[in-house]
């Protein structure tokens, strides 16, 4: 029997990575459900191909475009986000992808958890946003994660077979992006265009973003606080502009474990379906050949504040997280549309941290609400950051 | 309860590493057996300090000095090969540390793998020379080896938790030990006290001329071969400089596991003793400010000869691996008595393995009888390839 999947996101960078490692082994998985934000045409094109018995379109105004485009084909549709909360938690489905980007992930994310899901998780806001509320869930209802993300994959890979060992530190390895040895100066000039080539992984927009200013980075730091139970001072970062090693676990005895290979987003991707097993895939491997050299060195927090916020965040916990998130989406928008530049992002998320009121133990509730209101604080205070021509 | 702990080869760089660690955990280990070769005065101090139920020495010409010695200690003390092999099977025995150097390790190892008991295997000599023999051997016993050497503790290491996971290969790292960026006219006037001097590990001298040499890697290829059931062309060399990746595992689906750490063997000595644990350690940790660079290169098989052998007498199997081990603890004390050059170990141990009677099949006997014809022929010639001056 293969195992049958729900991707949330198919229509994204990380979604059709996905339907590209699913393809491959049909006797092994079947897609059942997938999603969409607002790409109709493309969540048409995906249903034809794989025929899932339902699809979900997240933003309602496209539902007719999407059930025009499947009429010939066998297939349940519907639209909005309760729709796509409901049909994750469906008994048919063994697997939940969380490959939406952003805070929309999260409600689906929950709801496939409260139902005892596995889930692969490629959706960082997540856990940024409600790291403690999830770890409750999964306690409760026997739902397992596992990271997709390079990084997360990378500790996790790391700690199997390791239940129990005493860990000093895990280190997420940073490619630094495309502005790695820019100055500040030259970072103020940068233009969205420069900031969307990323040097080695393929993601999409946000991501790439988030990958030059170090924010990406920041996130996962949080991310890995709540998927491996560690303090802030144990989750360190380190420049390593190759990509090769993922990230690395650092045993009390002395030992250290890493988890690499080339940067394909699709190796751990097809790794969170197949553990605890691994499938023999056509995946480009490690080749020294290639990656002659490796090179590591500290991150500048200086240039790169966004990793510096998001340790802050760390620290503060409660809502904070959420409102540097929150705050890191409106800034990143900003960008890409050209309103403020690349250093004003971190000031724009600093100065929404600083201006959002803070609470120590939020409900989801209250989550929702910070979301909104940080939001809410970032797009009014854009102009404050206008970007100096 | 303390593990009881038998460790065999008490006096050598890994015996006594060994002792290092385990007086910093005198609640979980005791040494019960302690034994060596000759050295009865370092082999007395250490049962002073540790106070093992038995000590032998296997040179039976240093039974008084060691009796003598221990005349105010409460320890049994005997001397020969034989009752090396017997106390390595007494019922009070949990881990069996097998740090002899050379051929004398195997009979001790076997008689202890064949009393079914947990081996630290430090000797590398036992599955180069009898590796398929010891196979069967473990199967029948439940024995269990954790191998001690860094390259396959590292491969051991990656494997725990990916049970049944399918491998593409795995990659040995070499440091390429002192004379790495040497030329073959530079090798030619190579000096003992040179070979004696490695760049990144403490150890003793014959594997410190064999890492100078690589045939130190070669005889942990076929090692690697047998400790974890692979075909010669699934085990790849790599020079890396650095010592700081001490081995990685290829699996098929494309990703990578590497075990990292500084290079002190104590670190894969602890774990050999705490496996499937780890214990919290003051050893050296890895620390990016001091490795900055990681590099990486294939080995030049040109200038160094001996791996090619080891891979050409792990392709014909049998008593060539035994051979080619035999030939070069013969070249290697030539070598060192200043008697041939450095490339001419390489060429004494190459003729020795055309010249000696191959077996595809031996039994140990025969691998006995092995050694002691190789050792003659290879002793019987050295004057063929005695160093031009």
């Amino acid at each position: 029997m293969p195992k049958r999947i729900a991707l949330l996101g198919s229509t994204g960078s990380i979604g059709t990575q996905t339907l590209n490692v699913i393809e491959k082994y049909p006797d092994d998985f079947k897609v059942e459900v997938m999603t969409a934000g607002s790409n109709a045409k493309l969540l048409a094109q995906q249903a034809v191909k794989f025929k899932p018995g339902t699809v979900v379109i997240g933003n309602k105004s496209h539902y007719q475009t999407l059930k025009d485009a499947l009429k010939d084909v066998p297939v349940r549709v519907s639209a909005g986000d309760d729709a796509i909360e409901q049909v994750v938690t469906a008994s048919n489905i063994d697997i939940v992808v969380a490959a939406m980007v952003g805070y929309s992930g999260l409600k689906p994310t929950i709801a496939a958890i409260r139902a005892g899901k596995k889930i692969a998780l490629a959706n960082k806001e997540t856990l940024v946003v409600a790291g403690e509320i999830i770890r409750k869930l999964i306690k409760e209802s026997g739902s397992r994660i596992i990271p997709v993300d390079s990084e997360h994959s990378a500790i996790f890979q790391c700690l199997t077979g390791e239940s129990g060992n005493p860990i000093d530190t895990i280190t997420l390895t940073a490619s630094g992006g495309p502005f790695l040895n820019f100055t500040r100066e030259m970072l103020e000039k940068v233009k969205p265009h420069e900031a969307l080539k990323h040097p080695n992984w393929e993601m999409g927009n946000k991501v790439t973003v988030d990958s030059a200013s170090l924010m990406n980075k920041g996130l996962e730091v949080i991310e890995a606080k709540w998927l491996f139970d560690l303090t802030p001072d144990q989750i360190k970062v380190i420049v390593h502009p190759q990509s090769i090693i993922h990230s690395m676990v650092h045993f009390a005895d002395g030992s250290t474990k890493a988890q690499m290979g080339m940067p394909d987003m699709r190796i751990p991707i097809l790794y969170a379906l197949t553990y605890p097993d691994r499938f023999p895939s056509d995946l480009p491997k490690l080749d020294f050949k290639k990656c002659q050299t490796l090179t590591f060195f500290d991150p500048d927090l200086e240039r790169f504040r966004n990793l510096a916020l998001a340790y802050h965040a760390l620290k503060m916990g409660g809502n904070m997280p959420c409102i540097m998130n929150a705050a890191n989406e409106v800034a990143v928008n900003a960008f890409l549309a050209g309103k403020i530049g690349f250093l004003q992002m971190s000031d724009l998320v600093e100065y929404t941290m600083e201006k959002t009121e803070y609470l120590a133990s939020p409900g989801l509730g209250f989550l929702e609400t910070t979301n909104n209101m940080a939001k809410g604080i970032a797009s009014d205070n854009i102009k404050k950051f206008i970007k100096k021509r």
